[in-house]
């Protein structure tokens, strides 16, 4: 595999999520030179007007002509296809079907790329952190899943399931998951997991997970040690599997910081204790967590025009 | 990634057990054109005299001096120092550490290689069926492990432990393992896990395990219904990490044959019929058995010389 050659334009990139959009622009050597956050609203229409108000807003700010730029990437949740430009089924952008690719580029006359938002979100992390060799991303967002990064191009795999690790199951009397099987990781280590296991905890837990923990509460302490139990399998199925020289911990639940990177190495290290083989293998030095206002997604989106 | 260019003179691969060297030529086009079997004697010295008398032979039998061939692979177990050309603790060949590369090079004047044999199995394996693409091999041996061709190349990873999802624990409150976790995968889907949980089949259970079911033994069925679910949790492992278009089943347990590789189809489908996406990622599909007597860790250690 080898990284397409950079063009000498700048290159805009696009995380469209569930509540905002995160736009940056970026320079011919990779540095972030410009960024901004719209809200989003639901709906086909609503996310192209965002997309082409967010293109059309970073190119101003910037005092550069529209054609100044080389291309707009663009990561995205949903099924995508690469080949058309065209998102299916992007729940939480209450989007069914929408050619974002084409409808876009056919507004702003720039080439439009999609990829899928964890692959941006791993390509861009790969980047900010300035991995090199083989990587992983492991995305503990709404749902859970992982993008593989070699040499700065993303692993697309055969299929478009590669990274889709939140659905094995771990656990055969574990919880009903989304997709049909029981006990998958994504029913532990997830943004939906911790609603579940955690209820208390409102429409955000993350976001007060740690407050309740600190003040005692015991189902609080449940649903974060099995996000981190769940998040260190993940851990040791990428290495054991890859071999990954890194292991980035990516998505909403990033904001949990120091103690969810700690207890991810703990639990690493409490494994590892057991089995010289696991100790050798250095697990809980591999793993690292990405900074929580990092435009990953959209840095990657926008490499990713050309991977 | 790019596959070396092959050389325009034949290559010699041995594939180094426990019980017999399995020794094949293979002609620049990649076919095999002459082969032997040999008994292996533990130890050092043995392990390199049977690796000598197993090339001299080849090469004798097919009428070429050995300066006519380009170079020799070994696939054999244990610890492997490519660049050394050092193996360490292959412990059913009685070898804590033998300079195999070196003292077999010095001894027959051809460049030789040495790779582990599962990663050779691998690689041989995918060119014998001519798989393209992405592919994985899983080892169904005394132990569990596998491996991954990317584009006919072998994915080393990192640190030395691609492939080795034996060791990933799929049951927490399972047998303990020889690597001091418990539950792990091997413990189901191995040739020394079939021995354990199905003690009265005694040294080589995997020969006898087929007719002790027939015959209605329900700790025989016991035994191999636990193999067939840990080794569709390890296809299932491998399909939603890296997406591979076709997963070869090989090792010593491959002889179970049909029943083996229905049985694994069967749980597929099983878990499939609960999880539409599941049964869109089309597991059962990707499965394949290598034949009984297929070469393939020599075929894969001869191509592995330039790889």
């Amino acid at each position: 595999m080898s990284v397409g050659v950079a063009s000498a334009r700048p290159r805009i990139g696009l995380d469209i999520g569930g509540t905002k959009l995160e736009a940056i622009s970026l320079d011919p050597a990779g540095a972030v030179t410009g960024s901004l956050r719209l809200p989003t609203e639901p709906g086909e229409a609503a996310v192209l007007r965002s997309s082409e108000l967010a293109v059309r807003t970073l190119a101003e700010r910037a005092g550069v002509p529209l054609d100044g730029f080389a291309s707009v990437g663009i990561g995205i949740p949903g099924r995508i296809d690469r080949r058309s430009g065209i998102v299916h089924d992007a729940v939480n952008l209450g989007v069914r079907s929408l050619a974002l690719g084409p409808d876009l580029s056919a507004r702003i006359g720039l080439p439009v790329t999609l990829d899928n938002d964890v692959t941006a979100a791993a390509v861009g992390a790969v980047s900010l952190l300035g991995l090199r060799g083989t990587a992983a991303y492991l995305n503990l967002g709404t749902g859970l899943a992982a993008g593989i990064v070699v040499d700065g191009v993303p692993w697309r795999g055969g299929t478009g399931i590669a990274g889709e690790i939140g659905h094995l199951p771990f656990d055969s009397a574990g919880l009903p998951c989304a997709c049909g099987q029981r006990g998958c990781l994504e029913t532990a280590a997830s943004g939906s997991a911790l609603k579940r296991t955690w209820p208390a905890g409102g429409e955000h837990p993350g976001r007060v997970l740690l407050a309740a923990i600190a003040a005692g509460d015991p189902d609080a302490r449940h649903a974060f040690d099995r996000l981190v139990s769940g998040a260190a399998h993940c851990v040791q199925l990428l290495a054991l599997s890859i071999d990954p020289s890194a292991i980035v911990i990516g998505g909403g639940l990033r904001l949990l910081g120091a103690p969810l990177l700690d207890g991810i190495r703990a639990e690493l290290a409490a494994r590892a204790a057991t089995s010289p083989f696991l100790a050798g293998a250095a697990l809980a030095e591999r793993v690292r967590l990405l900074d929580g206002d990092s435009p990953a997604a959209a840095v990657g989106a926008a490499l990713s025009a050309d991977r």
